[in-house]
């Protein structure tokens, strides 16, 4: 059946899932719980550490058919989730469910893992490397699962998904089980996505290559929450987490982009004091912010929060004084590591208080502008940043369309090509984030306003910004490049989007 | 019928209240459980700021006979329990059940809602001035049920005391419901003891005298667990917070107690790198903290924590390097809350993760000294903290049993005699702390160790302090005053006293 958005929804998926298909970013829910979660006491006397991932897997009386789950802040530079599943499939488990918030390309040996029947499923925000195009070449029987950051803590809370055992990778940990991310060797800053897992989690394991004596003087994910540590070599390596980001674009091209997206905030009105903010930290979201940045000092205003995974240039802004805090739920490079932990104006917060549409309210609700990516966006404004134009995943929503549901201006910014496709197209290969969210497309040909905004594209025609039809850029990138091909698919699902609410927002079939 | 500590427990409350009778102080418990939170979602574009106290409860749908709950960290200069009751009388509204962590003398007005049938029942952690005289002479019909702060927690979260409304006294709030005790005119520090009501309440409604834009800089309970926000004039007086503590005793016998106690420690070997600690605020057990912080100064000893309700010694005790972090459920002082707000390591804590023993691990169970105080202590060592020996209430348990059960050495530090009546006693006239959670029992009179613990017995006669039998201090007292008059009980019950795991641990009846 079709979703509100036209997208296809094949009904064998609904109903094996049982779940609806996308109703609009703001669904018809008033109503939510967080699940009851059953745990073994601890008492007096009794210890948490244990001497291996075996022994810990024996204690949480592991078993096959479960589900664990890993959080991606070392990034590429993770080495948690494949110690964690060697070791199962060393004990010879099978049919596992990886949940895992994100999957790079150091997590590869999972192919082998898939190949044996150890894993068995995949649940994801992210996905790139081997284990995407694998997935996209239909290795998977069950097609994984695809959530945004704020729908995963959806729906581990409300007990839709369930995790069995939670491994949590701590750069710094005690013998009790308090756990700081920005101490240690492998400090990578915030744990903002591994929350939900150590709340609601049936066991928590916490992995540590910085066992301290008791207690951690910073405290992320504290006590209450872990059932044993291990103490191992390394959980990762700290290069790893800068490998996703890239710095401030030098390209004209892109600065012409930054620059006019600059004055679409500036123009719309949204540069006041008491500002928020949120940027990816790709090189032309990071040039935005970098102009944004040069205005707001201009004007001498002093922006409320800045939000998201938090890069330098955000550090910079908190230092200055552009920011009166920062909300952090992932360090993008080493200077906001040290900045947490030095600085008590950076605040680290869960990625469920960042974006859960289900709670009594996220953060990203009282967001002024966001400037987000896209692989591809439609005439509808309708968003991919989940497949490349080949159909194949090489991404995700992440927070993409937690910020855009959320924000009052949401910004996408982007070439009108790249690689001699066209960006602006007819129709998205994926939908992740609906086009109702998306305010503004800023490109170098030329700016598109949704029309739902028709105050906001007057002010910005009125000022002599460059506005255009997003037909209209849609028709000078296919003049281009030509229009692109249609995908074959061949008949099978490898992988469904939910939408933040729960419902489905679009699949991802199998294309040849 | 009779606990596991000898107290006639009455077979109709146990019955009426489905509790079992207390069974030692490590239960029998391996598995419990967080209950499910219903919850009202807030979407983007909805506030939660509301004019009036009224027109929040009828937001929040209040009804007759629901449950309220309040915190106590303005103490004797709170003045939100009477701000709410006053509107919930004014509207009608009757058969409330109010769920305190602690009352005071300011709270004198909750009386007349007593009287008025508006509220008829009264769960606390710790009552003193008019109502608990009002309660110990029987103004309710139902008993009082006096809690533990760890074992409030415990019914809390494990779904056995059902809050409808918790109002939260929000020294800063922003408009979004993010709360931090810290700032503002009523700062009174941490929140520890509201963090189970905000995460567990049917709705949360946050009363604060300084309502800021959003979002406040340092969050204590953030916006996901507040569902309504009231500015009110004056959430209290803060100079109400250090009503109850007092200076380091200058009284040269309480001196001499204090110092044996720091003997005892030190004696017992605990004075060690990694030493961990708590004191009540009283002017005897600060006394011993003075004395302690002398020889860790001499031994150069780095301890691991201080815990508890905060005072300014432990402050100073941080700032010196004695401790490398401090743990605060409550500040008792105004320094304590300047340091919490500025020294990141001076950690706020919920009461859960202070002392709930149902849990993976309360911070208790990592104590290694906790000095306590006894109203009255019997000769099998068990503590009365909750009534005077003339059985009216004038305390209760707070943190008491919670840090005896879980410290490694438990010291009740006491005179002797009190107001010419003896402390050490055949049989306390309520039990709030089981005797075999005490380790030693200092006086000015001898030092008595449980027999349970041979081995300290001998190091304190080795190093020649004055050990004594219990029994042996017990007939000095009552040679002095002579032995204290048998109390007649009316028959009828006026308070139970919950142990911290929820079994019966004693009850209180009203006396003539």
């Amino acid at each position: 059946m079709l979703n509100a958005i036209g997208r296809e929804i094949p009904l064998d998926i609904l109903k094996r899932l049982k779940k609806e298909p996308f109703q609009g970013a703001y669904g018809y829910a008033e109503k939510s719980l967080r699940k009851e979660v059953a745990f073994n006491i601890v008492w007096p006397g009794t210890g948490k550490l244990v001497n291996s991932i075996s022994e810990a897997l024996v204690k949480a009386k592991f078993k096959d058919g479960m589900s664990i789950s890993f959080h991606h802040h070392l990034r590429n530079g993770d080495y948690v989730l494949n110690m964690v599943l060697e070791e199962i499939a060393r004990m010879g488990f099978r049919d596992i469910t990886v949940l895992a918030s994100g999957i790079f390309e150091c997590h590869e040996p999972l192919l082998a893992h898939i190949q044996n029947g150890v894993v068995s499923g995949i649940h994801t925000n992210y996905m790139v490397g081997p284990v995407a195009r694998a997935v996209s070449a239909g290795i998977l029987d069950k097609p994984v699962i695809m959530r945004s950051h704020g729908g995963r803590d959806r729906a581990i809370e409300s007990g839709e998904l369930k995790i069995d055992i939670a491994f949590i990778a701590a750069p710094t940990a005690d013998i009790y089980g308090n756990i700081d991310g920005t101490e240690g060797p492998s400090a990578c800053g915030s744990l903002g996505y591994a929350f939900s897992d150590a709340k609601y989690a049936g066991k928590v394991i916490a992995l540590t290559d910085n066992l301290v004596s008791y207690p951690v003087s910073r405290i992320s994910i504290d006590q209450t929450c872990v059932d044993y540590v291990i103490k191992v070599d390394s959980i990762g390596d700290r290069a790893g987490i800068v490998s996703g980001t890239t710095r401030i674009t030098r390209d004209p091209v892109g600065l012409k982009i930054a620059e006019r997206a600059a004055r679409v905030i500036e123009t719309g009105g949204y540069l006041q004091d008491g500002f928020s903010f949120q940027t990816g930290a790709g090189s032309l979201s990071l040039a935005v912010a970098s102009f944004v940045r040069e205005k707001m000092r201009e004007k001498k205003i002093i922006g409320s929060f800045g939000l998201g995974g938090i890069t330098e240039l955000f550090v910079d802004m908190l230092q200055e004084g552009l920011f009166r805090t920062l909300f952090d739920t992932q360090c993008f490079d080493l200077k906001s590591v040290e900045s947490l932990r030095n600085n008590s104006r950076h605040q680290e917060i869960s990625s469920s208080m960042y974006s859960n549409p289900f709670t009594k309210g996220a953060v990203v609700n009282n967001l002024d502008v966001v400037i987000l990516g896209a692989t591809e966006i439609d005439t509808d404004f309708n968003v991919n940043v989940t497949t490349g134009s080949d159909g194949r995943i090489m991404g995700g929503s992440g927070g993409h369309c937690d910020a855009a549901a959320g924000s009052k201006l949401t910004i996408v910014v982007t070439n009108l090509m790249r690689a001699r496709m066209p960006v602006v197209v007819e129709r998205v290969t994926t939908v992740n984030t609906p086009g109702e969210n998306i305010g503004v497309l800023v490109t170098e040909y030329g700016i598109a306003v949704n029309p739902a905004n028709e105050d906001l594209k007057k002010k910005l025609s009125d000022n002599r910004l460059p506005v255009l039809d997003i037909k209209e850029l849609k028709r000078i990138a296919y003049n281009i490049c030509g229009e692109p091909e249609n995908l074959k698919s061949k008949g099978n699902t490898i992988a469904v989007v939910e939408y933040r609410d729960g419902t489905i927002i679009d699949v991802i079939p199998q294309f040849e």
